[in-house]
């Protein structure tokens, strides 16, 4: 039969999530996964923060106990970078590993990533980064069996094809991303997340929901032109209408449950609801993408100078998800008008109450502003030490992350984004 | 830290999706995906009812373009049998494939799954069906990439683990499952779908009705015990927060476009959301699990004696969505009492009207019958040339659906089969 032409815009989406494995006692049939795949070595990747949980050990016993050899590697960096990552590489090349296991927030889940990378193919971590900081090369080797366990009910990273990386001599952030780095099995437990503080609750809370956020208001798929090559689509597609159910789905469980996790960290009814937002919101992210408000987390995170983050190691540090949150509701003031009716109905779906095109460009922010005070989180910039004569350094840092703004739903310029790094303050 | 212990009743559940690539033009980036995956050899696996849509040519066009060596084998059966997977599988090892790609309806991707299966491994079919039929045999090997391209929006076997087979020489349909039988890629182009005869669009659609409602209704994962080995999970887990995200957004789809679709072959719109509802459905069943409808179809369209259906091959035989809808009214009045509160729901998603427990049992058989009389699918057993003497012989076939039978949400005896294929004459 004759068919119509393909437009000449995108018409085409992709999707993909890992398998995944959900449940209180999901950790302890980890042994008999990684027996199941024949592997006989394991090594578990993770930081002294989450060792000291109890989690990985246990993880290692029951790999154990499934007649895997294993071995623990603790030294995850709190943000992953180039010399971190180096160190767990040389650490994992000491013998062959059949397998890995990521037990943690993104940070070990991204370096487990890195790992395996490194440890199946030769060259250094430059050599897949993006051009023009990297070679871009593609991973063309098989990488092995990576299963993450995500413990914090926000990256994320479990569900992504991508490892965030701070390149330290560059003082930049880069991302690697292929399909193979996916992790082959999600295993997520909300029993993790029971002893998380309520400030790590609280900032991984909102990263969840700005990850379905961001998927949901990202520049549609259909509204971008289709790839010359279709094997070179980018790592996000925009929103569709796959991530487009995932978000909502996510949107809804944050709004009910987050309140109560922060409040009440034992609640293992809003813990599993928030374990299950984080993988919707991942499942949705992993393929639509995250826009502005993580573009603007890099800078945000990047240029702390002191501020120190209840619940967070002792040191100066922005939390992803409060860096995220900082600038969202402006971001959402902005975005509006790409979509009025998404911003509404993302409204909706956070608080079970009604907004009409009456409420306007105001609704959202003021959602998420009520949400954020609920919760303790900080309320603008200068909380983490940042006035006016920061904004054109976080304006920087932002206009290079490309991977996100090529999903942003309204052309940014420089004005906008100093813009709303203003209103941020 | 101390975890509570880990309830006797099953408190895990799982969900695997093949990565998807959906929308008008995917069928021609085959050729680019084959090629990425290293593959320089790819057998084309249809029936010569697709074949004449023109689709598969295109597609090996698309592949002799992208330098892979390619061949057609046209000779999949209406409904695969032991002896049609046979044929398939001698033709299939006349060369080695790096790759294979099914398109067409559940009878192509079944059988293609077979061939990979049997073109891997050393052994026939029956190693690898359940005991007592077979010898339950898992596979042991890597299976070569399949990429699945369903045409009718209604199978869902692209989503699944599962190959089911007619065995000619025992009367029966068996099924073989494994995670390793999952494709590794659908492609989903609906544009395959518009020339569709509207009684084929009919039928898939109430079979993809027909996934969503089952799954929906299956019994919840966590209201079956715990199994002693977890790595032995039946491949249907029961209802679970996952799926039931994919099976209420396919109903709602399917309510909204199904008539439209079978009215109006040409209007791409509902064409492009039946495509959606089926996948979305085929993700939420191929881990959730059918029941009642689904084990009556067997024994439905195994006893069938002179039955042809318009638009399909001229031979005796009641097609899968008849057979499967043919019992849905009665099935949905008889489950009602084990969760009023999703029946109800499930109407009020395939109708957008309101429905409370003063409607009770018979709102959803209603909606089913409107829709089915709406789109002049046969109303009852008696179409198909069955009457009272046959129940027995109905009732029979049913019992032997293990698999189904386990995720039933009520306990099943003979008397209440006998009266649903009653009240389904
Ligand atoms: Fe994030
Ligand atoms: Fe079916």
């Amino acid at each position: 039969m004759m068919l119509p032409d393909t437009p000449e815009n995108e018409n085409v989406f992709t999707w993909a999530a890992p398998p995944l494995k959900f449940g209180a006692g999901a950790i302890d049939e980890i042994g008999a996964e990684v027996a199941a795949r024949g592997s006989s070595s394991c090594l578990v990747i993770t930081d002294t923060g989450v060792l000291a949980t109890g989690f990985p050990s246990r993880i290692a016993e029951n790999l154990r106990n499934a007649g895997i050899t294993t071995e623990i590697f603790d030294g995850v960096g709190v943000e992953p970078t180039d010399l971190s990552i180096e160190e767990a590489v040389t650490f994992a090349r000491q013998r062959e590993w059949d397998c890995f296991v990521a037990v943690g927030g993104g940070s070990a889940l991204d370096t487990a990533k890195a790992v395996n990378l490194l440890t199946t193919h030769p060259g250094e971590l430059l050599d897949f980064v993006a051009p023009p900081i990297g070679a871009g090369k593609a991973p063309w080797l098989p990488l092995k069996p990576l299963i993450a366990v995500p413990t914090t009910a926000g990256t994320g990273s479990e569900s992504t094809t991508i490892c965030v990386v701070d390149l330290l001599g560059l003082h930049l952030k880069a991302g690697v991303s292929h399909p193979r780095l996916r992790p082959s099995l999600a295993v997520i437990d909300p029993r993790t997340t029971l002893s998380l503080p309520s400030q790590v609750t609280a900032a991984s809370g909102m990263d969840v929901l700005s990850h379905a956020l961001e998927s949901y208001t990202s520049v549609p798929y259909d509204a971008k032109p289709a790839p010359d090559d279709p094997m070179r689509r980018p790592a996000f597609c925009g929103s569709n209408p796959i991530s487009d159910v995932w978000c909502e789905t996510a949107l809804s469980l944050v709004g009910k449950n987050l309140r109560r996790a922060v409040h009440n960290g034992r609640d293992m009814h809003a813990r599993t609801q928030m374990a299950l937002a984080s993988t919707y919101a991942g499942t949705g992210f992993g393929n639509a993408g995250t826009h502005l408000p993580h573009a603007n987390a890099y800078p945000v995170a990047g240029a702390v100078k002191s501020y120190r983050a209840e619940g967070y190691p002792e040191m100066p540090m922005v939390p992803h998800g409060q860096a995220v949150s900082a600038t969202a509701a402006a971001v959402f003031r902005w975005t509006y008008p790409a979509d009025p009716a998404r911003h509404l109905r993302a409204a909706e779906l956070l608080t079970g109450r009604t907004f009409t095109a009456t409420d306007g460009k105001e609704a959202l922010p003021h959602v998420l502003s009520e949400l954020m005070a609920d919760i303790d989180m900080p309320s603008g910039l200068r909380s983490f030490g940042y006035d006016e004569s920061d904004v054109d350094t976080l304006v920087d840092g932002t206009l290079k992350q490309t991977r996100q703004l090529a999903v942003v739903p309204r052309s940014l310029d420089r004005a906008a984004a100093e813009e709303i790094f203003r209103q941020s303050l």
